[in-house]
């Protein structure tokens, strides 16, 4: 059984890379990513634009499948049309920056694990904690023990996939694994309002960090601690306590 | 408090100028909506484009402003740079089509108000179960009825939105409203190869909708037996069972 692996930086991306040499080890390792960068583009597919797919050659002469999609694309053509089989585990990454919080739900490298848990796969994304400067290879290698660890590991049944972020630490100063569940802490954000050469305004959305306190048993706060953390994400949105207290609704 | 009105479709579709005449009964209505449709985009934001936000004229003189980006990045810039205050209530929609089950993912409608419940303010989406021949008075009407009866729950929390589909049937045939949970029955879909005049090959997603047996007390079935589906929707996608079930990973 193979792993199928996508990302949502393009299939160039060296994140990418490094979890494909790791990978590698473990089994066969098929390659369908997007052939551009596609970050914040959250759980998009494409419905208004057909997808074509070309086959590139990557580090080592191997080939791969670059997809004119999104991430959740990636899967959903490679399950259906590329693969000859189902693979055994999709995993997507490694992402260049953190994808912890309410970043989760803009996160292209998430929806490609969730489409895959939608389609009955195990479905993981990985993700690394700094914009600048990445130790890809470190990483490579700590993802790929965990991958062979959550393998092995019954309790991770296929409906639900695995949101993995790595600090960008050395390996002696990391403290270890944490299972956690999302933080859900407001977004501090703001737009920068600028003007074009032809005097149209424009807006950038920017994020401000202003976050104080962390709660350590959250994505967020054991990332910021040193831990790997691993949070498990479902694609069911309902919020049940809510359908109780809005039954009187249904009297009409 | 006013009311901010968005949707997926584009600032110039019909299901929004239905939904606008209606709320402009209930109180001040601000439009901001994407300048193109914007279907499927899911929850993404523009990070790697600026946004251009432009005033346009709708229906009745009234004044709107058209977002070059996805329906989350209306709400975020709505409610961070175009707004005099925060809006009481933000509402997607009426989108064309239902947004039911696993589609629910993928829907910007739903993203929409999903933003606003991440931003603190109360959010809902509406839909209708009908590609074509909308019957958009007797929907809007109909939304503007629920949201009357909702503005005054006080069991309705910001942090949870709420994902509202209509069925495409005259008042007379409705059965009444639902609270529901989403449907997360498998999605049955393949992809139709097709050649270009080129001569090259590409892919158009299509859904087939292959589903027998729904069930009565979730979204999808709801509106297929003919009642206002009314899903409450959250942001955490934590699946909490398994942070248990995966305890172990901690353990190094």
């Amino acid at each position: 059984m193979a792993i199928l692996l996508t990302n949502d930086d393009g299939i160039f991306a060296p994140g990418l890379a490094a979890l494909h040499r790791e990978l590698r080890r473990q089994g066969e390792v098929q390659v369908v990513a997007p052939e551009s960068e596609q970050s914040a583009v959250g759980h998009a597919i494409s419905l208004m634009t057909p997808l074509r797919v070309k086959k590139v050659a990557l580090d080592g002469g191997l080939t791969a499948w670059a997809v004119s999609g999104t991430p959740a694309d990636c899967v959903k053509i490679a399950l259906a049309e590329l693969l000859p089989e189902p693979p055994e585990l999709v995993v997507s990454g490694i992402n260049l920056g953190p994808n912890v919080g309410i970043n989760v739900l803009y996160s292209g490298t998430v929806s490609a694990a969730t489409e895959a848990a939608i389609l009955g796969v195990r479905g993981l994304a990985v993700s690394l904690n700094t914009y600048k400067d990445a130790d890809w290879a470190t990483a490579a290698s700590l993802a790929g023990e965990l991958i062979s660890r959550l393998r092995d590991l019954r309790a991770w049944t296929p409906e639900v996939c695995l949101n993995v972020n790595l600090p960008a630490l050395p390996r002696e100063r990391l403290r270890g694994v944490k299972v956690t569940r999302q933080d859900t802490g407001p977004l501090v954000e703001r737009f920068q309002r600028r003007v074009d050469p032809r005097e149209h305004v424009y807006y950038w959305l920017a994020e401000i960090n202003e976050r104080v306190s962390l709660e350590p048993d959250t994505d967020y706060g054991a990332l910021a601690a040193g831990y790997i953390s691993i949070t498990p994400i479902h694609h069911d949105l309902t919020h049940y306590p809510s359908m109780e207290s809005l039954k009187d609704l249904d009297r009409q």
